[in-house]
């Protein structure tokens, strides 16, 4: 065993911290199961008087200079956004130096090019913990089901929007009232864009379907809708036929026409949906992930575990070191995810879904048939109708079968137009009915 | 890309007609992820008069041939069983071609020195599919987890006595009428020793000890009791207290006292136990297998899957052989798994459980201070007490704190002796109660 390998540490928030802390306490068992000790050499920071927990030796604020210095084998990446990271890994990996990140933004932009670069320099990139914390879930997916067809993946994998939505069916509160709890919890943070609009969804979302796929897809080729347009009446109309409202990101290969000359597409999505009580994802509550995967071969395969929080995400970035540092001393980098699919994206608006719909309308003679016909004059097959009066009026609840999105949505914008409807209340997917 | 990677496939019964069929179908897959083509070059088999289905061409009764052709480079092992497997495997190692095996039996018996032949030899031995099927489970073992310290795993490793305990609970038959039930739907086989006896699991247990506390643990470290002595009353008391009856792997880190100079030791078992209803085991039903990892950064993670069945451990196999076939490719082989930690196995004896018991007592006065002494006398600690009246009879149920299994066992042969003890009707353990 010769010296240590070396590493830089860029960013030192609560994930950066539980990693440089582990390090430490599990060195003897690193340097074992690695066949060379690990050392954090640097820790590259805005403000080294913020961070009073760190050996001030190894502080700096010129992350490039750490990340190109000769002396470091392995840089983690912990800052997480676009810029500076896109840059300093980049550096590093020009320098010679694997990477391992946990930025699920920059990989879900920018993976192609920073896989190339990584391939054209030898060097490793990994981001386990990118997607669903400290759950093992690219690994298996690039590794374990690389000798099978993987059809679909479907995820729970944003902790944030999930407590809100548990909590919506708890309390029967709105969205508004549960997220102001979600932020007083700290569950959510002060600008809680990026987890209930479904930015971070739709990151991880792009990450999942990329190495599931074997195909290059970013964020912007996924469809992406968060859930600040979900209503207590949704949650109560979900519950009444047996599903409940979760935010799901949806990897799915649309398999294409050989007659039609139409190739295999891949529909990506991040959006709020119904799911039966019954279906395994519906019972992850709170900061829980999950993440179910449908393959040919292997059949349905479920994953489970911390989404977020320092500590299991420090697990992943560390699952992560302990490879890119035994391949470091294999004197080989390990294999990269394969991209040679070149799969297109398929739009939302030709993606097959299946809708719940309720209607308020008028109680007169005719008026499930008029419903009926819109449904019929965009092609829309009905799976399951209920109707119940009350007085003058009544509710029509619908769940149709699977239909390209964009008829669905036609549907729903005719139904507005119908004299006999006097409201529609509400409008959702419904994912996981056989 | 140069010529095809060859590979040699020992057995085809269900999984080894599954993976000829598989890398057939899938070769341009396979060969953009391996980055050359992987082609199999022959099959040994007992009886080739018994494979119409394999080109004839392929088929050779001399496996040991073989897998020492020049021209070999990979070799594909699911004959199972422990003779002839063992020295195909070395002798394929021997000649320099990395591995592929689904075979528990020989490497729960024999994984040490296996992998000491293969690391000897440059090679790779990867052996996914020998636990839980098509779950990847060995792998995030091995590596994602690497970089933290696993305490515990807990699993539904085996599909037969799974089935066997559910139809038991479903209704409420005997253990010999569940199992007829289940020869005859075939789900168990005609010799269901292996299985019911727990063989099957304990195999599964001991690698996925090694790989997860890093140290060596063969089958015969393993304590092993089936569920052939579960009777429908174990299962009615399990119910009772919100609990089902399911036979678990349980593999155990369990810490030392450094105060008495004793380091960790490993626990490693097999038998029924209740668990709670509410526990993420207990949903796991028929053919499905799932394991629970519980490690100190990650915290709880669960894996879920199909485990047995050809298509599914073919995926498996697959997997590893895209592994094994990239670092062929690569020309280096991968980390092996590390097993520095020589952690001693700990006895039966010692290892904390608790138990569930429930008693049929005279409703004489006294008879609950008996009993409870008897507890107190072996130091086990009891956690809940309900006693139950029926005219001079009394239903006397118990569920203990942790104790030294020792102390539980002696507490019940000691229950047995004492006079107003009129039988002692369920005695099984519990997990999984916080």
């Amino acid at each position: 065993m010769t010296g240590p390998l070396k590493v830089a540490l860029l960013g030192c928030g609560t994930v950066g911290s539980a990693v440089l802390r582990l390090v430490d306490e599990q060195a003897a068992d690193l340097a074992a199961r690695v066949g060379r000790a690990v050392e954090v050499v640097g820790v590259a920071v805005r403000r080294p008087d913020r961070h009073p927990e760190v050996p001030a030796g190894l502080l700096t604020t010129d992350a490039h200079g750490l990340v190109t210095r000769d002396d470091v084998d392995l840089v983690v990446e912990v800052i997480g956004g676009i810029e500076p990271a896109r840059s300093l890994i980049l550096a590093a990996i020009e320098s010679g130096k694997s990477v391992v990140s946990a930025n699920k933004a920059l990989l879900a932009e920018d993976g192609v090019a920073l896989h190339a670069a990584a391939a054209k320099a030898g060097v490793d990139l990994y981001y386990e913990a990118s997607v669903a914390g400290a759950i093992p879930l690219l690994r298996p997916l690039r590794e374990s089901l690389a000798g099978d067809q993987i059809r679909r993946v479907v995820g729970i994998v944003n902790g944030t929007t999930n407590y809100i939505l548990s909590r919506m069916a708890e309390t029967g509160a709105g969205f508004s009232e549960a997220l102001a709890e979600a932020t007083e919890l700290g569950y959510a943070e002060a600008d809680p864009t990026a987890d209930v609009d479904g930015f971070d969804a739709a990151a991880k979302a792009a990450i999942l379907a990329s190495l599931a796929f074997h195909t290059a897809v970013t964020a912007a080729d996924v469809h992406r809708e968060g859930i600040s347009s979900v209503t207590a009446t949704d949650v109560a109309r979900a519950a009444e036929i047996g599903c409940t409202v979760k935010l799901l990101a949806i990897c799915e290969r649309v398999a294409g026409r050989p007659d039609e000359a139409e190739g295999d597409t891949v529909a990506v999505r991040v959006h709020p949906a119904m799911i039966p009580t019954s279906h395994p994802l519906a019972a992850v509550g709170g900061a829980f992930n999950a993440v179910f995967v449908e393959a040919e071969a292997a059949g349905q395969l479920m994953f489970y575990g911390q989404g977020a929080g320092g500590e299991p995400t420090a697990s992943a970035v560390l699952g992560d070191l302990v490879a890119v540092a035994r391949n470091r001393v294999a004197g080989a980098a390990g294999a990269g995810p394969s991209a040679y699919a070149e799969l297109p994206a398929r739009p939302i608006a030709e993606t097959p879904t299946r809708y719940h719909v309720s209607l308020d309308v008028a109680d007169v003679p005719g008026v499930l048939a008029t419903v009926a016909t819109e449904f019929a004059r965009h092609e829309v097959s009905i799976a399951t109708v209920r109707q119940d009066g009350y007085g003058d009026a009544a509710t029509l609840v619908i769940v149709t079968h699977s239909a390209p999105d964009a008829a669905l949505s036609a549907t729903i914008a005719a139904l507005r137009e119908v004299p006999a409807v006097r409201g529609v209340t509400s409008v959702l997917r419904v994912e996981g009915l056989s």
